[in-house]
């Protein structure tokens, strides 16, 4: 029996572009032999549609694809199509499911046992849990349906009480000898490793071929890489569709030798970077644009975005913009020249002291006999935030955002300044990540990134010799210390336990928890880690935490 | 039997000064002869505390909360004490709890059934289920514990099937004579018909006494509007909590003589008032702020915004500042100075002409041979955010925004201009409701806004002679459209056959799904009505609606 997984990158909502590329992928599969079809899970609108879910007719509008969807595939082989699903008995309950059409028909419903409700998961807002999973006959061959998180709670994998109910022993119960998993799974830094592993360990466990289709593209902050892989029952790996790319994998599972297996670059910057560079194309393009601006400081993180906007635009799509103070270095004029040069990016130079000047006249008298601070750091920080948008405004260029992770963290960074932007494209990722991308980056494809930017000491370069050590631990520290407080959970003690200096450790807590409205306002990042800002953190912000900043 | 409801204002994991409350509030209710008290949904820690209760720390200091809470009240009234809980055999599930705590000890701990997971909503996420709630005897009677949701699922009253469990029910039939109810219930208008409707009704159908016992304040975009009440078994109101306050209510329910019930306030305007002024008052406070600043454009959002801030902070601690530029009318200034006359707030004048000239000047050679067009527009509203963001960092006072819900739903509004602010007090106010509550205020207190403003035609006034009316339809007709879209979900075709011109009814909508990318980037507002824009709203961005803009 050969099967085609359709690796899908949808447009959430796009009813018309979701349906046209399920035909052709269908279409294409059935031309490559297949005897029957998947989708990832919820094809027919794109994974996440969040609250468009709770609209009538949107769901509406998600049935009517189906039906036409099995009109338009009529003539080819059976398909499961991920979609939303009503009963027509039961309007009010909604289910995450797949739907078998055939010959114009939809025969069959199955939907989704485990709801996942944690990180940037919500499903049980939207949807009802089935009791069960489901399988069915096809070719002398009992098929089970599973979607994306009923594969994720095995006792054994995972070595922890599952709590009641596991789709996959009830599939294996039912009988099943092929279990397909229609998914939605993101992209996480090494997540591969895991899921490869428990995918494989489930094959063996049941017997089963165990078939992973996953949906690829950018989703707001969310990538999906695609790498749809099939294990044999042996748990060895059958065949794998492309990674953070468009793929239709067909797969003969009656007859199966190995076949071309395309190799996956899983080094922590190649996927890091890869991931980056698909979310930013897709945000860019679904949103309706086709070309970017930025800020260019000469610093790293905008040196590095930009390389990242000209991979998923093209570089005549990338302009970057140089707005020099007079707090600014001669290399940040120089090298971000040489940056944009590097990367073949346009660029245009709009020195702001004079702006500057035009600020402290306006609020001479309001601020008469107060010293300067952090004020006039936030006014040049800002007046840049309003040029950036007044091109991007007047060209139709989305403004992409340049802080990394660990400055949104801490809050070293101005709201409304260098915060602006539609997307953050390395929000999510922590400093020392940025330096180990653009390295690896030079490392492959010679000096994309000037050695001197990447050499020289990080400053935002919003006062007079300022540098980003005088206010802020090494990075090297600092992120060791956000990635146990934000990502990890870890207490104030249990970090100090591990030998950080107490005093240090409070101070970054501290401004981590007392920035929190600043990241309230913050663009959407790409998710690259296990735990990002943004919709899957959701935190309060009229609250007194335990530590004080 | 005198029962105490101890209507509190906690802070968000104030751990310490949430207990003091409670402990002191306790007192106070055994000094009036309580026998036992209730506080409201997890009292030692504020609702929501979102994501901060996904931390081990966090919860570790709940349960800490709860043994010392019990401790100081040891020579008190027997406790029911809202907190989250963790059994010590079961470490991974954490139940949203009321503790009953007497003489020093936690000696019975009875969990919420009913998880809600809709619209602000995300208990599913933090908590597990209890299978069912569960009564005591004290004195002689039956006392059934519920949790706010397990009152809100009675088949009866909704006329909806319930799905199974309804706690209300299950602690009838275990033999409750007095069901309490702890509560953390939101403010929105016209909410406490439903409320006090279910609760009478839930009393008579069990023949109980029903004690709603809520938490009142300001929690970031909540409001909790307190309004504790007693039921009895006819259903009658025997006694009620003060509506947007703290208090201490003791009520003798063995003799259940009315008693003094104050008068709460359900005109529209007037509640809509009291939650605003609440909700900015907390949210300043709680932030650690006692002093504010709002831009005043003579217009009437920043004129309301103005009258709420002085009331909820006292006048003296607000300023408004009024940026005139070219395009601004003599009244912006006349009438604005007016406006600070008459609610006592301090007031600077910082005129943008030469700031905008500047950006002009800047953007030259930019924007050669362009035509102006909505991007200096702007440049000005950005300038204006500037210099409020600056005074703010200065000063130190909290900028607040003075946008009304209907141009945040169309995008009538610039991100990083007239969106900035750290509160968006009328982000949830309909522009005709903004009209309504100010009359409404002049009625009450004399010409708190002068009536030049509120009889004024709206403009932006970013360009010379502009009217909201020439972009938008009139509002009354435009927040028609957006209730039956925004808060109904209803389709563009629905709301066509309710005699909306269609032109206009798309163009409306267009408009609300392009500016999601605002919305994103926008401050907290204060949640007044069924759906608001904000947490309980969660859109993708990227997405291809099927309307265009």
């Amino acid at each position: 029996m050969k099967i085609g997984l359709l690796q899908l990158n949808p447009i959430v909502c796009d009813f018309e572009g979701n349906a046209r590329g399920i035909v052709q992928a269908c279409m294409e599969a059935s031309g490559k032999g297949a005897d029957i079809c998947v989708t990832p899970e919820m094809a027919v609108i794109g994974y996440p549609a969040r609250d468009l879910l709770l609209r009538e007719d949107i769901l509406e509008k998600c049935m009517q694809s189906v039906h036409r969807i099995a009109r338009e595939t009529s003539g080819m082989a059976p398909l499961l199509l991920g979609s939303p699903w009503r009963f027509p008995d039961q309007q009010e309950q909604v289910y995450n499911s797949a739907c078998l059409v055939h010959k114009g028909h939809v025969i069959k419903i199955f939907s989704k046992v485990l709801l996942p409700e944690y990180d940037v998961f919500d499903e049980k807002r939207y949807f009802c849990a089935a009791e069960a999973p489901g399988v069915f006959e096809f070719q002398g061959k009992v098929i089970g349906v599973s979607i994306c998180e009923d594969a994720w709670n095995d006792e054994e994998f995972w070595n922890r009480p599952g709590g009641g109910v596991d789709p996959m022993q009830e599939l294996a119960r039912q009988g099943a000898e092929i279990i397909v998993n229609m998914s939605a799974s993101p992209f996480g830094i090494g997540k591969h490793r895991i899921r490869q592993a428990m995918m494989s360990s489930l094959a063996v466990k049941y017997g089963v071929f165990f078939l992973f289709c996953n949906q690829v593209g950018g989703f707001d902050d969310l990538v999906f890489p695609g790498r749809s892989t099939v294990f044999g029952p042996e748990g060895d790996i059958i065949s794998r569709g492309r990674q953070f790319e468009k793929d239709v994998l067909v797969v003969d599972i009656s007859s199966p030798a190995k076949r071309d297996i395309p190799e996956h670059d899983y080094d922590v910057p190649a996927e890091a970077w890869q991931a980056l560079v698909l979310g930013t194309r897709d945000y860019v393009r679904k949103s309706g644009f086709s070309r970017v601006l930025l800020g260019l400081s000469g610093g790293m993180d905008s040196a590095l975005t930009a390389a990242v906007a000209a991979d998923a635009l093209g570089p005549e799509n990338v302009t970057g913009v140089l707005m020099p103070s007079p707090h600014s270095s001669a290399g940040s004029i120089d090298d971000s020249m040489k940056l944009a040069e590097c990367l073949g990016i346009n660029t245009c130079i709009l020195p702001i002291s004079s702006l500057m000047q035009g600020f402290d006249k306006a609020l001479e008298d309001v601020f008469a006999g107060m010293q300067p601070d952090v004020t006039e750091e936030n006014i040049q920080s800002r007046i840049r935030g309003n040029l950036l948008m007044a091109m991007s405004n007047k060209w139709g260029d989305m403004l992409l955002n340049t802080g990394n992770k660990s400055e949104l963290a801490v809050g070293y960074c101005t709201i409304y300044g260098d915060m602006a932007g539609s997307l953050a494209v390395l929000a999510d990722v922590p400093k020392t990540l940025v330096y180990d991308i653009a390295r690896w980056l030079n490392t492959r494809r010679g000096q994309v990134i000037p050695e001197v930017i990447i050499n020289k000491v990080p400053s935002a370069e919003l006062r007079p010799g300022q540098k980003d050590r005088d206010s802020l631990p090494e990075y090297d520290i600092l992120d060791k210390i956000l990635r146990l407080y934000v990502e990890r959970g870890a207490s104030v003690e249990d970090i100090c336990a591990r030998g950080f200096e107490a005093g240090m450790v409070h101070k970054v807590i501290g401004l981590v928890n007392k920035s929190e409205f600043k990241r309230y306002q913050a663009p959407p990042g790409i998710k690259i880690t296990e735990a990002a800002f943004g919709p899957g953190r959701r935190m309060p912000l009229a609250s007194r935490c335990f530590i004080k900043g």
